[in-house]
């Protein structure tokens, strides 16, 4: 008999995601570090960059000795000398004096802004004409422009990016305390399922779901293990989901495709001792079926998540739920900010409301006004691989649509 | 003496970058796969699924066998057993006869559909009645309706997500074929420049570039080698330069900050035999500096980068123009759909006509109606590293603007 499930809302199960503890720390050296997330804020060790620096090729001067100068009624300052490039000067600006200086040069004492090299004209016997006023501080980075020592630089839970990474070298640092990668152990089940280097007779299909999650997760920064195939039977499937708990912090079964097996895999994760299930179905299509539970290891615990056996349906479900668990586990604790393009889509699409649907759309450049791109669904079945790698991006449809209309702008997902 | 550029467009060092050969093919596993890009299109060795099947757990039948059945006056036809899963049915179906499958089962020969097994009763001795009519087809997918033997399911250059990675494993495809990763090696000058893991004396600032600029080709899939740094010194430059254009894709050079020091880089570029300076200046903020040459190697060239010094300036214009160039090293010959952030500009920001300006900013929620962020430009020099890390977002202000306007609606990439 078909069962009938109580759905929840996406919104429902991706509360349920941020209720997992995210993993331990662990050190790596900065080189590495891209990606991952902060364990603890990053606090200023010390005044960045240190000293004042010019930001441009010039002299550096006293602000009021070069106070109402401009072309036509220079000021007439003695230039000392050349700022070292790397070094502090061992000279000091009294008043009326000038020196050279280079874009990143150390300012002199007694200078406090720099004018231009543009601005200058030599007038013989090291005297230098200043055709600009400035401020104190003009084309200067003072010693903690960049960061004072004690600020807090970077929150837990960043997810550093290339610029971050540049900011923990400005200080020095060669290793930094992350939350260490998801270990996602990925079944597959199913009678009609072999492994993917093996020749299919009539009636079998390659294990497409463990080659597309395993990608998934490897984008997110996890690392996947493909932990192979359990034939549609709850003994072996639970022999395998218990000595896969074991080690891995998620363990994502994908299939069996029919609704006996989906039953199966709620009882398995239901029998582990301790296991709480938290979510059988979803409003959410593609991906109803979805199953999510926890289980009890050690001091810390397992996810265990049930995915559809349909390629498209397993793919889709799994950037919505896997990809943010992995990145809760991972640490990632800022909101993400979903970039979207805009396109105008070709053709109608129902929804049921109450449903968030996921729609696979084509991308094409747009000959209409008011458009760079049109978005053409892509109309095939969720059993079917091609139908996921001829999409572009997703259109979501939330709860409280029934759908959008030919010609209506929306916005999609890139995938 | 300051010198005078004749700026290129954005546009125009684009052009250049796609004027460079995408590097050698390499086979690898097809776990290593997702991101890397095709060298050749991928065919579809056969058809796939291979065999028709169903997409519903239900009844296996002839179409015209429940033609016009319905609650009430159902079909009522033989049972003659189980489609097994992983195998093809040891019988067919001859008129008036059904099959239970599951889904994802091989139909029996004779069958062209599938009647769920929502609408089904059993009868009795071996039969059942089935209350809906089907088309052909129904609750079927087709041998060849995934793809068809010989159909182009993947162009040459195509990024694998992890769809593609999906299909390829559907067919039992193992290893690809893809363009290797660049290698690129990162210079730093300055005589101001230390290694990171070195304590600055006061003048003395670390090594931000190389580390920056590592992470961003990482994540961009190429291979950087953090090449060291050298002073402000053209000898000491051009030895660097040629040493490391003996082996790297890319030699990337950032700063030296002063003027001087970018013209000892583009003599040190066009001194390298055959070479040609491609661009040298560009109307770009921050990145007007920006050099552009290429050296033949061999059988093939080398690209050589001049970047500026500022932290922030030479991070963006990586951005811009190194990312490109790597994707199109690596054989990434797809259009780049960018996907972009609605925000609500928070401050006017003035741009110079004829000049493309990437314009740091940070997004915030926002309470207005009509936008759920509010960008707000970072205010902060460029030789600043911390500016670089608040910022969320570049919003790029292109060549034909003046300028945006406080509350103005923008559309921001998200870094």
């Amino acid at each position: 008999m078909k069962s009938f499930l109580t759905l929840q809302s996406v919104e429902e199960v991706l509360a349920h995601l941020r209720s997992f503890a995210p993993l331990p720390e662990e050190r790596i050296p900065l080189d590495e570090a891209a990606g991952r997330c902060l364990a603890h804020a990053f606090t200023a060790p010390a005044d960045l960059p240190g000293f004042d620096r010019s930001t441009v090729d010039g002299y550096a001067v006293r602000a009021r000795d070069v106070f109402g100068a401009q072309e036509g009624s220079p000021a007439l300052l003695e230039c000392v000398g050349d700022c070292p490039m790397g070094r502090a000067p061992e000279f000091s600006l009294e008043e009326g004096q000038t020196a050279r200086i280079l874009t990143g040069g150390m300012l002199p004492s007694g200078a406090d802004c720099v004018v231009m090299v543009e601005y200058s004209r030599p007038a013989g016997n090291a005297l230098v004409e200043l055709a600009r006023t400035q401020a104190p501080g003009d084309n200067v980075i003072l010693h903690d422009d960049d960061a004072p020592a004690g600020a807090e630089l970077l929150p837990a839970g960043r997810r550093l990016r290339p610029e971050d990474i540049g900011l923990l070298a400005a200080f020095g640092v060669r290793e930094v305390t992350v939350r260490r990668p998801a270990r996602v152990a990925i079944l597959s089940t199913g009678d009609e399922v072999l492994p993917i280097d093996e020749e299919p007779r009539p009636g079998q299909v390659r294990d497409v779901n463990a080659y597309t999650l395993a990608a998934l997760c490897r984008e997110a920064g996890a690392r996947p293990q493909r932990a192979g195939l359990v034939r549609d039977d709850p003994e072996a499937l639970r022999e395998a989901v218990v000595r896969l708990a074991a080690e891995a912090d998620i363990v994502a079964v994908s299939g069996g495709s029919s609704a006996g097996m989906r039953d199966h895999t709620v009882n398995v994760f239901t029998s582990l001792p301790g296991s709480e299930l938290l979510t059988h179905g979803v409003s959410i299509s593609p991906g109803k079926p979805f199953i999510l539970a926890r289980a009890p290891r050690g001091e810390g615990e397992v996810c265990l998540m049930g995915l559809p056996g349909h390629v498209t349906s397993a793919l889709i479900c799994a950037r919505v739920f896997l990809t943010p668990l992995i990145r809760q586990l991972q640490g990632d604790t800022q909101p993400k900010k979903q970039a979207l393009l805009p396109a105008r889509l070709t053709r109608s699409i129902a929804s049921a409301q109450g449903r968030r649907d996921y729609i696979r759309v084509r991308l094409r450049p747009c000959a209409a006004e008011g458009a760079d791109w049109e978005a053409e669904p892509v109309v095939k079945a969720s059993g079917l691989m091609t139908g996921m790698c001829e999409a572009d991006a997703l259109l979501v449809c939330p709860e409280n649509r029934e759908g959008y209309a030919a010609g209506e702008m929306v916005c999609v997902e890139m995938l």
